[in-house]
């Protein structure tokens, strides 16, 4: 039971391993009738893609996608729309040295325990390159929030302890680190380049913000539309922490300045929920915020084990970004958009809109 | 589709209202032949129950539980196992003032615009009392989990700033704050008081820790015991943020720091990862924090608006605790204690254990 | 894993045994701000209820529904819906003589091979009780129908052989055997007295006609209407087989007979299958037809062997029809109601209505 | 919501039409550490490919099977599955006089009134082309299930009324139709033959049989295997009716002989219920019948409508089976053989075997 589905009503089920032969998804449930824009999804996979930017793996994947199914003169049908990138520059060999070692931070050793088995090639299923698919993913989901108004956000808004609360995210795509707070920004660059030198790397807070959710999106109890975007930003593999609005600032609040006043007619004087209350939306931005890891892969030497349980050092080589947090913006961007494209579907179900 | 059911195997669902006849839940997919310990389930219960101590709701409810389907002389048999709640102390009119107000920070007006109808009676399905079905769930699966040595702990390790770092779990039930830490939870029980005193709220951090738990539980990907984890408690109606290990203060780590590393024969030398690799357990302890905002419901006068949207003053009275947090840790715990359990389940049907 | 829901939008999900405390049901996902007709749906558990006719069992049960949850002044407010039965008139004393035997025909053996415990009073969980929890359910289901002008209507259309081709379904209420053919109905009777006089049972065929469903409910591949329709008509115990349209005779027919020609503008000339295309309903009536084998309980003695392996003979005393078909009728209609819910909410969730 | 997905912890997702790039299969929740026999799996796929016997379609397809994910080093890693099969000998053109018609039995019609459009080409989403998907997964369960003595057997019992109730399943595949009983065989031949001349088509019974299954397998209630088998059957293309063991002809037996004897020390007398008591499996061979229509696609001209709504006549030309029935049986075993593995993993996750 991998559990490689996200979603009740756009059902996403992605496929493949960073040196299989492809990577995919599988979109079920999409609405019919959708001009589904290949060049746009494509321009967010280039978002993603490797070897973007001097801050990025230096893998070359084009990362091109097909689409192989439910599309008809260009359209959607109500079929499933299966989108397949094929890996081309997988370098297997660079792995061989970490065959039989548990890299520390990643899931080499807790998908043995699982499995009894592990495609140690680029961390197989672990490997960050399944977020492509999701973001192919996302892409579709954007495209069928665009009509009703709804646009998804995300910028960098701190790494490495360095924060930017002015950043504006329509501002984040002119910056290699995708912050919108060109000053700010500048710092984060210099950050990621000092723990680059060292061989070591650096993490970071991703923000996505929503806008144009109407009210009623989302479900009470298990349902909650906090719920589900933790859960969405939570399975990206180097996110240990979510917030939706103020989140743990909400905790050293009072009641009377967490709680946002309601303006006649029906409008809020503030934000901090993060657009939600009781986990349905109110109309409002919805704010997540998610936390990055340090990359796990450096190249600074780490203690560890090997498969036998002998000790071992261990350096990890090969193309990695020092800091994952740029490139995970189109990743979060993609699973908010998802979510929020089921809560829609969903509400159409229980007879809103 | 309001989705009040919880897990893939072991799945939850509950129903009821505030201050409707019941509260309940069904359990469906307990493994059979558990003498089901209704005493221990009851325990839970208490622990949840307002009126335990000054610094809770003085409403009165026994929530003496009752089995309605599941047992054959004590022991599950495989059946969907339905517990009750009936409500008794509800008193309806404390709500009438309020019956067309939007309370800020509450459901009310999200409610009104998703469905187009609300049960403003003690905030019907929105209500925390609906937490009390979960605790009685999360009961029976401690009681499935224990037999595997996996147990569940929770405490209160911030309130209103005032953090607790040496908190010890073990020692949380003896403080009336759930703080394990003697000393801070004197502080933090002067807070609340001071908050009360000024007829508002706060909030805090509770953190749940689980032992026993092997390695091998949870899935890659959508199913990443990290995401489940998130959704299980960003499900909780006050929870504004979740945290698995050391959350966001690894993004101002660097991946030195950050790694855990692994120490022969397979076990590890640190556990900022808070006990999972790739969303898999690594058999050391799981950790997860939650933000739990300030109580919504405070005496002070706040600015809202009523149904027809024009401008109004709201002091909400009734029965209501200062901070949320210190009765949020048994329901937390229920949700870790749901999630590992699924989690446990579903590694039997890949085939381990 | 006892997989007790059904549905995906509507989600039903039935608790309780024959001779527990309750049985009962929970619906989540009911659209909101139905007027709830509690009497009606009394109205379907007696037609259900034992006792109602002479050729059904003499257990006397009120089967007074109690709503749980999920109401607000009579109206739904999108909360679940609990609707319990309380048991009054369980006299397990009549099962003890079996408690180690296991009775032909019932799940008394592969109960105990899949949990390794069994509550055999009155066949526990598997008993025919549990349909009641299934016809309350369906009768919610009726109520939303309604007003999109969709009827579900079953009857009798074979007993023992005795087939009744032109049964009217409206007129099926009004005989003991739900027959809508007075004649043979009479003779349908006969038969089962036979049996009964003889210490035997019969079986027999019930129909399911739904009338007033709009094109274009149901989807493709693994959720087709007619496949959802088997699995809902299957999962009722005494069922051992399900048609959709002419089913079985098809496989006589030329495709030329078969097919069902169209007519201007979009109407056809004949419905050969029963109201669906590709799995889609076309816009006439739906039929379904179940095959209900015969009363597993008989008096007549039955060669067994116990839970020792030992032979034993067995007569299965007590209170049970001597054909189920007539009191099948409302539950097979409660799970087509139940199913074409669920698709309208779907088709909702897809754009359609 | 176009439901695609057929599985609870085996879970299925197709995609794919008749006429675009490619049709595959993702399966997830594959147990780790098969060695994938994807020469085997080809031969089943063989089995369906059309154009292998005179009774088949003549497009010329390869049905050559691709994984693009899922196995590393031949073996399955615990991660999705995909298959892939690229469309090669697609003749749109041969559809182009059809575009604007609806063809009786075919959901042409429906597609329509449920999406707003539909892919005409060669049916589209609602081919029988998707099925050679469904072999693919069926290929993977068959593998899965065969180290615990688990088979799967499929033969033609019933052509254009002509039954074999002799047939032995084991002598099926030297018939080109799949009749294990060569002089009944013939007979059917015969009667595909005349069909096919007068531009007609006939219909067929298809059983499966599975050998090996263990006692315990199937939920009780909604999850009966009986349900669940149904389910998988009734959802190819071309099914109208299943039944489990005698299926209809138990309605005409009496209880005393429908009942199956146990004898010592856990067998049973007979089979009449097909291997299920309560939806559970009992140890016995399980039996399933499906009925399979007359193909729909004829060269007589119907009478049928166009877009607009205007009568029309329509002969269907192109490359059709005048009988689906022996290129069915293949897809039906794949059905059955997805079904049992789900549940043996779903009895893995109870605590059973």
């Amino acid at each position: 039971m991998s559990h490689s589905t996200f979603g009740r009503l756009l059902r996403v089920t992605t496929f493949g391993e960073s040196h299989g032969p492809a990577l995919g998804v599988v979109l079920d449930g999409v609405p019919p009738r959708l001009d589904l824009d290949l060049h746009a999804l494509q321009a967010q996979l280039d978002r993603r893609r490797p070897g973007a930017s001097r801050f990025t793996t230096a893998r070359k994947e084009t990362d091109t996608v097909q689409a192989l199914s439910g599309l008809y003169e260009g359209q959607t049908t109500g079929a499933p729309l299966c989108l397949v990138l094929h890996n081309r520059d997988a370098r297997s060999d660079d792995y061989a040295a970490i065959k039989d070692l548990f890299r520390p931070g990643h899931a080499d050793y807790t998908f043995l325990k699982k499995y009894g088995i592990r495609d140690h090639r680029g961390g197989g299923r672990a490997s960050g390159r399944e977020t492509a698919a999701r973001v192919a993913a996302g892409a579709v989901a954007r495209q069928l929030l665009a009509p009703l108004g709804v646009a998804v956000l995300g910028h960098v808004v701190e790494i490495a302890g360095i924060a930017a609360p002015a950043s504006r995210p329509e501002d984040a795509e002119q910056s290699p680190v995708r912050c919108g707070d060109p000053i700010v920004a500048q710092r984060m660059e210099e950050a990621i380049d000092l723990a680059r030198q060292d061989g070591d790397s650096v993490g970071g807070v991703v923000e996505v913000i929503a806008r144009g959710v109407p009210a009623g999106w989302g479900d009470p109890v298990f349902g909650k539309l906090d719920a589900l975007l933790a859960l969405a930003l939570m399975s990206i593999g180097a996110v240990k922490g979510v917030e939706i609005g103020d989140g743990f600032a909400l905790t050293r609040m009072r009641g009377s300045q967490a709680n946002d006043p309601m303006v006649p007619p029906d409008g809020f004087g503030s934000n901090h929920a993060g657009g939600t209350l009781g986990g349905i939306s109110t109309g409002q931005e919805i704010v997540a915020r998610c936390a990055v890891k340090p990359t796990s892969s450096i190249r600074q030497p780490q203690q560890t084990v090997d498969r036998t349980g002998k000790p071992a050092a261990i350096s990890v080589g090969g193309r990695h970004d020092p800091c994952i947090a740029p490139r995970l913006v189109p990743v979060a961007e993609a699973m908010v958009a998802l979510t929020l494209c089921d809560a829609w579907l969903a509400q159409r179900a229980v007879g809103g809109s």
